[in-house]
C-alpha cells in the first residue's frame, strides 16, 4: 500500500466512468471542445432557509495540481487503456477557468454556485473531486451554521474529529465549521495548516490516570495557567465539582479557573447545580461548558429549561452533519462548442421534473434593496443581460410563474468571482478567520424569517425572463426529437 | 497552506487535550507507565443485529508512521508548549502493542474489539486517529454488509464518492464497502491503492456533448468493448431504452451488450417496461442497473415489487451511512501501572449508567458450538482466565444478570490477534478481498435471525464471573471513595 502512496495523486480521486468518457472524447477529437458545467444543488439541508458556501481553497488546490503520476498511469494501463491515451492524460493539466461564489456566501437552492469553463475531458475528470469537497465543507459550514444561530453569542467549540467520517473529513470540517461561524477545533492539525484557534483541556482517562480526582486536576493545574476541570468521571455533584472547587481555591492566584466541563448526565439539572454550587464558593465568573451529543435541537432545548451552560461543545452531530449527512451538489453540462466553434445550450430532461437543468451560461445576482439594506432574492439570468441597467426587475417564481414581483431601487450584485482564468490562478483566498467575517455579514442581508431553524420562508431564487424562455424552448426542441424517434 | 502541507504528518491529527494531557504526564513522570485501553462501540449501528470490524490495516500505518515533523513541533511551539516538552515529542515513536480482531470479522456492541497497551502518553496521543479510523470503516463495512444482505447474490456497486464526506472518506469508504461485501467501487484511486474492482461507464453529460443520444452510445460503443448505455437522458423508454437497443443491434457481434443503466424515475416501472423491450429484441442476457438514492429499504421494496433489476449501485445512502452516519467506539483505560509498578484496573463511573466501563486486561472468546457450527454467544473473560479449559462455561447477561446459559461441547476462539509488539509489527494484513471472504464465513457462524435487517435477535455478549465481580468491586471502591468526600 505504501508503495503506491509515493507519488499518489489526487487525479484518480474520481469515478471510473470519468475516465472512460475522457478516452471516448479524446479518441473522437471532441475532447478540447470548449464545456460549461455548473454545480448547484436541489435542495438545502437540514430544512434550513440558507446554505453557507465553502470548500473554494481546496477547490483551487486540487485543480492547480492536477496532475496524473507515474503509478497513477501505471494503473490504468493495468485496467486496459492504451499507450496514446495515457500519453495524452500524462501531459494534461487543468487549463480551464473557474468561477465560484467566495467562502462564507449565502447560497440557496437551483442556483449554479461554481461554474468550470473547460475543454470538456478536464471539465469531465474533475467533476467528482469538485463535487466531494463543494459538497462536504458546504454542508458543515452550513450545519455551522444553523447551531450557531441558536448558541447565539456564547462560546461554540467544535471537537467531533473521533467521530468524523475518516481523517479529511475532520480537517476540513472543522475548517468549515468556523466559516460557519464557531470558535474553535479541537483537531491540532486543522489549527495549524488553517491558522484556526484550538481550544481543549483533559479526558476522563486523565482523572484515572492520578491518584483521584483531585490529584488529577491539581496536576492538570500544575501545568496550565487557564484551567477547565472535567468534572463528571466519577460523580459530578458530590465528586467532581467540590474538587474543582477546591483546587481553584487552593491555587486562587496562581491559575485562571476558566470553569468546568459537563460531559454526561442530565445537562439542564447539573448545569443549574453546578452553578449554584461556583457561586456559593465565590466562583461567579467560572463558566459552564457543556457536551455529549448536542445539536441545535438539544441546545434550543437546554437553553429552554434555563440550563446555565456557558459554553458549547459539539462534536457528532456537526461534523457528521448527522440529521442530513449528504448535500447533493450535482455538476451539470449547461453549454458545449460545436462543430462550427459556437457555444450551444444543452439540457438534461429525464422522468424525475426537479432534475431538469437549466440550459446556458448564465449569472446569479443578489437583489438588493438600497432603502433597507435586505436582500429581495437572487436573480438568474443568462450571460448577455444586465439587470444592473434595469430599473425596474421583474422577478417570478421558477416553479409558480404567476407569482411575480417587481423590484425598483436595487442593488445588482454578482455572486461569481473569477477564480481561475484559463488555468491561471487569479484570486486569492482571504484567511478561514476572514471568510467567517463574511458569512456573518452575508447573513445580515437577510432577512430573520429566512434564517429560523424551524419552516423558515423560502428565499426567492428566481430567473430572468430570457432565462425561462431558453430553457422552455430547449425542452420543446427536446420533446420534439424524442417523438420523432 | 501548501508550505505547511511539505512535512505535514498526522500526529496532529489528534483533539489538542490529548497534548495538553500528555505533556501533564510527561512533566509530572507518569508518561511511560504502562497504559491499557480498549475501543469498544455501545450500540450497533442501524438497528443491524452484528457489525463488521475494519480500519486494522491503516491503523497499523498511522501507528509505524507517527511522529511529529518540524512543522508540527513548530506549530506547537507557536501554542506555548515549552522546548523540553517538544524535545520529547520529536523523538517520540509508538513503541505499545497493538491487539485487535481482524478486519472482516463480525463483531458486537459492548466487547473490546481493539486493544492498545503502551506508555501512557504514547496511548493518550494516538486514541483521537484510532477511534477516528475504527469508527468510520467499521460503520461502513456494516452498512455495506446490511445492504449486502438484501441484495443477495446480485452485483452490488458502490459509487458514492461525489458525495462522501471528503477524500478520505470516499477512499477508505469504498475500501469498507468492500469488506462488508460489495463487488466494486467507482473509485479509481481506491482501485489503485487497494487493488479493488472499479466499475463504471458514462454520465448524462456524455450523452448531451454527442449530437444525440445514438450518436453518444455509438461513441461509447466504439471504444469500450462491454456496453452499460444510460438510458435517462431524455426519455428513457421512448428515447433511451430504444437508442441502446439499435446500437446494440446494428455492433451486435462487435460489442458486448452488457445492458442499460437507470437512474431516475420509477424503477420499479421502468426497469419491467425496459426488460421486456430488451426480451423481445432478443436481449434476454442484458442486465438492468439501477441506482438514484438507494438504500436497503428502497431495494427491499423494488423486489417486493417484482422490479427486474439485475445490478445495484449504491451511493449516498452507503458512503455516508446515511440513517446513522457515526459510530460511537470509544477508548477507555482500564488498568494502569501504579507506582509500584503493578497494573491496577480503573474504571469510569459517570452519571449515564450505559457509560460505566469494565475495569482490567480482558480477551474475548467466541463461543462456537461444535455440534452445528453456530456461535453461541461472545465471552469477555480476564486474561488470565482460560475457558477453553471449561468442560461447562455459564453464560450470563451482563445487564440482566438472572438470565444465564451453561454451554457445553463447545470451542472457544479468541477474537483478538497480536498486530504490533512493542513498536515492532507482527502481523500481516490479507488482502481486501480476503477481508471480504472472511466477512462472509463469520457471518456464517451466526444464525440468521442475528441478521435479518429488521428487529434481529439480540447475540449475547457476556462477562464471565470473574470479570463480573472484578467490575462490581470496583464500582463499590469508588462508590465508597465518593461518600467519603
Amino acid at each position: 500500500m505504501r508503495e503506491m502512496y509515493q507519488d499518489d495523486s489526487l487525479a484518480l480521486h474520481t469515478d471510473l466512468y470519468q475516465i472512460n468518457m475522457a478516452e471516448c472524447y479524446w479518441a473522437d477529437g471532441i475532447h478540447n471542445r470548449k464545456a460549461v458545467f455548473e454545480i448547484f444543488f436541489r435542495k438545502l439541508p437540514f430544512g434550513n432557509g440558507y446554505a453557507i458556501f465553502a470548500g473554494l481553497e481546496r477547490m483551487i488546490d486540487y485543480l492547480q495540481n492536477f496532475r496524473f503520476s507515474e503509478t497513477d498511469l501505471a494503473y490504468l494501463k493495468s485496467l486496459g487503456y492504451n499507450d496514446e491515451f495515457l500519453d495524452y492524460l500524462k501531459s494534461l493539466r487543468f487549463t480551464g477557468s473557474l468561477y465560484s461564489v467566495v467562502e462564507g456566501e449565502v447560497v440557496f437552492a437551483n442556483e449554479p454556485i461554481v461554474r468550470v469553463e473547460a475543454p470538456l475531458a478536464e471539465a469531465q475528470l474533475v467533476e467528482t473531486a469538485l463535487l466531494n469537497i463543494v459538497n462536504f465543507q458546504t454542508l458543515i459550514a452550513t450545519k455551522a451554521s444553523r447551531i450557531k444561530q441558536i448558541i447565539k453569542d456564547e462560546v461554540a467549540a467544535e471537537f467531533g474529529t473521533r467521530r468524523a467520517q475518516e481523517m479529511d473529513a475532520a480537517l476540513w470540517g472543522a475548517r468549515a465549521a468556523i466559516i460557519g461561524g464557531f470558535d474553535s477545533t479541537s483537531n491540532v492539525r486543522a489549527g495549524k495548516l488553517f491558522n484556526i484557534p484550538v481550544s481543549g483541556t483533559h479526558a476522563h482517562s486523565f482523572v484515572q490516570a492520578y491518584k483521584d480526582e483531585y490529584e488529577a486536576f491539581k496536576a492538570y493545574a500544575r501545568r496550565h495557567k487557564d484551567c477547565i476541570f472535567l468534572v463528571d468521571t466519577y460523580n459530578t455533584l458530590k465528586s467532581g465539582v467540590p474538587n474543582a472547587i477546591r483546587v481553584a481555591k487552593e491555587l486562587e492566584g496562581q491559575i485562571n479557573f476558566v470553569g468546568i466541563r459537563l460531559d454526561s448526565g442530565d445537562i439542564a439539572f447539573l448545569s443549574k447545580e453546578a452553578r449554584r454550587m461556583l457561586d456559593e464558593a465565590g466562583f461567579t465568573d467560572a463558566k459552564i461548558f457543556a457536551s455529549n451529543d448536542l445539536d441545535e435541537y438539544t441546545i434550543l432545548n437546554l437553553k429552554a429549561q434555563d440550563a446555565k451552560v456557558d459554553c458549547w461543545g459539539i462534536g457528532t452531530k456537526l461534523i457528521t452533519a448527522y440529521d442530513q449527512p449528504a448535500l447533493g451538489a450535482v455538476y451539470k453540462l449547461v453549454a458545449f462548442e460545436n462543430e462550427q466553434g459556437e457555444m450551444e445550450d444543452t439540457l438534461k430532461i429525464t422522468s424525475n421534473v426537479e432534475k431538469v437543468t437549466t440550459p446556458g451560461l448564465k449569472r446569479v445576482y443578489r437583489i438588493v434593496n438600497k432603502e433597507n439594506g435586505k436582500a429581495e432574492g437572487d436573480y438568474i439570468a443568462m450571460a448577455d443581460e444586465n439587470p444592473q441597467e434595469e430599473k425596474r426587475l421583474k422577478m417570478f417564481h421558477p416553479v409558480h410563474t404567476f407569482i411575480s414581483k417587481f423590484v425598483t431601487n436595487f442593488e445588482a450584485r454578482e455572486l461569481h468571482r473569477k477564480i481561475i482564468d484559463e488555468g491561471e490562478i487569479v484570486y486569492e483566498s482571504p484567511s478561514v478567520i476572514e471568510m467567517r467575517e463574511y458569512a456573518k455579514e452575508s447573513l445580515e442581508l437577510l432577512w430573520e424569517e429566512y434564517k429560523r431553524s424551524l419552516n423558515p420562508e423560502v428565499y426567492p431564487v428566481d430567473l430572468s425572463q430570457k432565462c425561462w424562455d431558453n430553457k422552455m424552448r430547449r425542452i420543446q426542441e427536446i420533446r420534439e426529437a424524442v417523438e420523432k424517434m
